[in-house]
């Protein structure tokens, strides 16, 4: 879900996803949220919402978790997705953001708004989307379709049920370590490069949210300050940062890459999006425990910095945030100093 | 929510809203159908769904309720609405899903795609929105908005709590009297009318799903058959019946009605569509009951029939379905005989 922002870009098909910030996105954010401030007045039920707009998804009642997400045609995806894809894709992303409140997915509602009949395209999509409910353990419990005059538009509301307090993207506190799980940067470069490499195009159709590290985490009673990766971890770090009114010192070199990503591996790291992993804070002190918790759910697990006093600063590949766009080649510069596997 | 179809008929701008039942649409369900055929292959939870696809709304966990709608610009709505009228009635029709399933609505999340910046668009779409939760009791507790290249998109979703057996539509037994809120045909005439009067664009703009009268009679201890008015009686009083395995014979001149319906009125009250009101079918030794709880709740109450062995049969204007299309002036037809107050 998109709290009260869209966490996804505007993404126009061709266009580069790499672009600096859209102003056209922070207007809309700032428009949504008046939007949410507006309908917030006299809310009969306030008291009730726990996390309401505002972090990945809501909480109602101390123990169910909504979110909402939304891929359009053309904005989202594009031929680089099959309808299998589409279908699992839009699953998955809702996932993330349950996991990102340490819930549990349960249930699925589906709204499909088709521009004509498309039954290949259905059969397709649904099988994609049977993949994902059973690799997630949801079930889609209802839907809803419409015909439309334009571009597909799939949205999908995702319940989770809580075991614990929820996690919420504002609880970082100074001296935390900074976490993130899976690698970071290949669905960014299977989005945004010419002829992306295989590894990048499937993170790009297939995301896997990490359900079963999650999972373990909150039997563990911990409770992260947390939240999804799904613009890049530059922006989405800087919404937590901003949330819990801290700073954060993050490694660039000791982000979770793969070979695959080249010398643009910083860029599509920090830059690229769509990555749907967990980045959570912690107290130095459960170092260990997640060391254990990640080896035994087979989840790759990186600490990339620490919480800190200030703004957002990414260290040892020189300020931040320019000059990263100079390193597209497009624009004429040279390859950034970000080559080198970050692990 | 659609249900396991779309319960709004595939309108495309401009054309009549009263047209025989769109092949398109039946072709859609069967697809739909199809779809969450393959993808409850496998449920991991399905023991858990209680009534799935195919209701109103789905029931999860023997309390909550969710169902799913979506607004299409040109599709659902039209330059008869104000942004503030989609706002609101985007939350009125999820509600009256919400309430077929005997259950009381509590929270929605919004997924809006919005083609360009709109900012006075939806200024006036956070107002009426911001009526309707008020007027139904909702929090809105989160939301999604995208760009799109396409038209705009309102996708709310609306979960309810339950406080007894949830309401189905395939409860209706023989014998059973049936009922319905309200006033019928009036937002249909709204929107297939060239020039439609106050009434009829007020009930086309701002539905008023029965939330006391249902509030009512779930205290009531009453378990009735029941489903909301969405497609038209008609076609909605058929799934009924197909749904409950029985047959209904409803009588035409005891529909409600408005005096501003016109020679058309019996038209617009079974083909019309958009009433959201709820149709319930219950045992004749309740009617005492009833008509208290609608008395005591302001609330039309109007019996229209009774449930029987068979298929659907429209009483006292002649043979169902047909003429009633070759009443359309513009078909060459002439009036129909509805035209008398059917109270």
């Amino acid at each position: 879900m998109a709290s009260s922002v869209s966490k996804r870009p505007n993404r126009k098909q061709g266009a580069p996803a790499l672009e600096p910030d859209s102003p056209s996105l922070d207007e809309e954010d700032s428009i949504i949220a008046a939007l949410l401030a507006t309908v917030g007045k006299g809310r009969p039920n306030a008291a009730r919402a726990k996390v309401g707009p505002g972090d990945d998804a809501a909480v109602w009642d101390d123990r169910t978790v909504v979110t909402v997400d939304t891929l359009i045609e053309g904005v989202h995806f594009n031929d680089r997705l099959q309808p299998g894809d589409v279908g699992f894709k839009a699953l998955a992303v809702s996932v993330s953001d349950v996991l990102a409140m340490g819930a549990v997915p349960t249930w699925a509602v589906l709204s499909l708004s088709l521009p004509r009949m498309m039954p290949a395209w259905l059969a397709d999509f649904a099988t994609g989307l049977s993949e994902a409910l059973q690799q997630f353990g949801v079930e889609l419990i209802g839907g809803d379709t419409t015909s439309s005059s334009g571009p597909v538009v799939v949205s999908m509301t995702v319940g989770g049920s809580l075991a614990t307090a929820p996690w919420t993207r504002s609880a970082a506190r100074i001296g935390d370590d900074i976490w993130v799980t899976g690698t970071l940067g290949l669905a960014g470069m299977g989005w945004a490069h010419p002829d992306p490499p295989e590894p990048a195009l499937q993170a790009l159709r297939r995301p896997s949210p990490p359900l079963a590290f999650v999972r373990a985490l909150r039997s563990s009673d911990l409770t992260p300050a947390a939240m999804d990766l799904s613009d890049g971890l530059a922006r989405d770090a800087q919404r937590m940062a901003t949330a819990s009114g801290v700073g954060m010192r993050l490694k660039t070199r000791h982000l979770p890459g793969h070979d695959c990503l080249g010398p643009r591996a910083l860029i599509y790291q920090t830059r690229g999006g769509e990555d749907y992993q967990l980045l959570f804070c912690l107290s130095p002190k459960h170092r260990e425990t997640l060391q254990t918790l990640a080896r035994t759910t087979d989840t790759r697990l990186t600490r990339i910095g620490r919480v800190q006093e200030g703004g957002l600063a990414f260290l040892n590949d020189g300020p931040w945030p320019p000059p990263l766009f100079a390193h597209f080649p497009s624009k004429g510069g040279e390859d950034p100093k970000g080559g080198e596997d970050p692990r």
